[in-house]
């Protein structure tokens, strides 16, 4: 079968070169506003072909959506005004916007609609690795608004990524994606203009940096293109967990300025309650 | 020679493994308020022996502090009452108040003031590990303050970490590692509040825990003991810092909130320039 990729970078790319070491039996078309992007998909050799978006949905059975999610959504409905028996995968990262534009599209059917949570702060098509969703979460949105067949074509994809499926509606998926992703990226990109704003009159500083602070302030690598347009999608979650989260800075300012052991002690203590959750 | 460490956790430990590990000619003697600590210290075989801190302060030739910095500060005095050409090193993370405690002491060039920008989230002996420090940065501190013979004993001490040395004052370290370091404890523990104050009314949120999440949150693991110390002694530095942070972090709310998608593009292309510092 023929599967038109629309975004030939990390997560496109990425989900390419799973099929391909899968030996999934497809012919991977690459859709790329790029030219640069579909020539190095093409040297790099996990795309067979480049081609216009309409002579790629002309001549897939599968096309999937890999791009920032502002084009996802414009995309979406002439994409499905194209589609007849096809089937359209969206792996953006937000998920209510995007379905409630397409929500009365007669070919809404069609569309399977999944979030896959992994990614590293890279993009472009130098940024696809082999094993990305390894052990990762697929999370499938609305799954019941998908036709039988388009589904099971979907999963028999997914399937090669070798991810944890789940499963959750637009508006769960929005809630919880803020606050342990998205939420994320703006720590560590404010964390980033602190210490660059500071660096101005300290020359020195970077010397210093251990693993802790490249931990914390490794995603603001990431790049604008993606992010602004979740920022914009899910921004009353965003703007929820935002102001929640500069109200616990606040609690840890006033008990250091207040010298406040206690309310410290506190606090991390029960910050500590992470561990429950990571490894 | 003896060494006495003071303190048998995961600094202490660490360094105890690597001086084994080169073959350094030293008796390792371990000190601990905690038995059980001690205990697993021997069990492990980092430390020779264990000893009361008195009897290891009179039966070594360098002592090495590394236990909080509360602890290091009220410690200090009375270790360097009971020191005469002995060496004593501290390996704090915070300078400026425990060097301004013993600057007038008779003894103060027996001291060496360093910080090891290396460490985990984890404490207690079982978080010791080989090659902590390899490839990290050491910081020297005040180093002129010090007798020129124990600064040598400290350096071929410090030479078996094979960690990278400069050489800072105590106010420009307690600054910059308020900025490079300090902070992205403060962000970790105030994301994890966030995150698990959510996990309340939305049980699946960790569910979809991605590596992004798991990066900016995994210091929120560390010790309320050791860091409500480094709050209190660095406290100056740390309010600029996170007064600077919550700043930048409501810039972004109100650009997201504006749906200022200008203002957003320039915040993160900027914070995007700390590529340029991370591998």
């Amino acid at each position: 079968m023929n599967i038109a990729i629309i975004g030939t970078g990390l997560i496109g790319g990425s989900l390419a070169i799973s099929l391909k070491e899968k030996g999934f039996p497809a012919k991977i078309i690459g859709v790329d506003k790029s030219e640069q992007h579909l020539k190095k998909a093409l040297e790099k050799g996990f795309i067979d072909q480049g081609m216009p978006l309409k002579e790629a949905i002309a001549n897939a059975r599968v096309i999937i959506l890999t791009v920032p999610v502002d084009v996802i959504q414009s995309l979406l409905p002439q994409i499905l005004d194209q589609v007849d028996t096809q089937v359209v995968m969206e792996m953006g990262s937000t998920k209510e916007h995007i379905l409630e534009h397409v929500k009365d599209h007669p070919k809404r059917g069609r569309l399977v609609a999944m979030h896959p949570m992994a990614g590293t702060e890279y993009s472009g098509p130098d940024a696809a690795i082999p094993n990305l969703f390894k052990g990762k979460v697929m999370i499938y949105c609305d799954a019941t608004d998908s036709d039988e067949d388009a589904f099971e074509v979907a999963e028999s994809i997914v399937e090669q990524l070798e991810a944890r499926t789940i499963f959750m509606n637009a508006k769960e998926h929005d809630t919880h994606t803020a606050y342990v992703s998205h939420i994320s990226h703006i720590t560590s990109f404010a964390l980033a203009l602190t210490v660059l704003e500071k660096e101005k009159s300290q020359g020195r500083i970077f010397e210093l940096a251990s693993s802790g602070f490249e931990s914390t302030v490794r995603l603001a690598k990431s790049s604008a293109d993606m992010w602004v347009p979740i920022f914009r999608q899910n921004k009353e979650n965003i703007l929820e967990v935002l102001e929640e989260h500069i109200k616990q800075l606040q609690h840890f300012h006033d008990a250091i300025e207040g010298g406040d052991t206690s309310t410290m002690n506190k606090l991390i203590k029960k910050s500590n309650k992470i561990r429950r959750i990571l490894k």
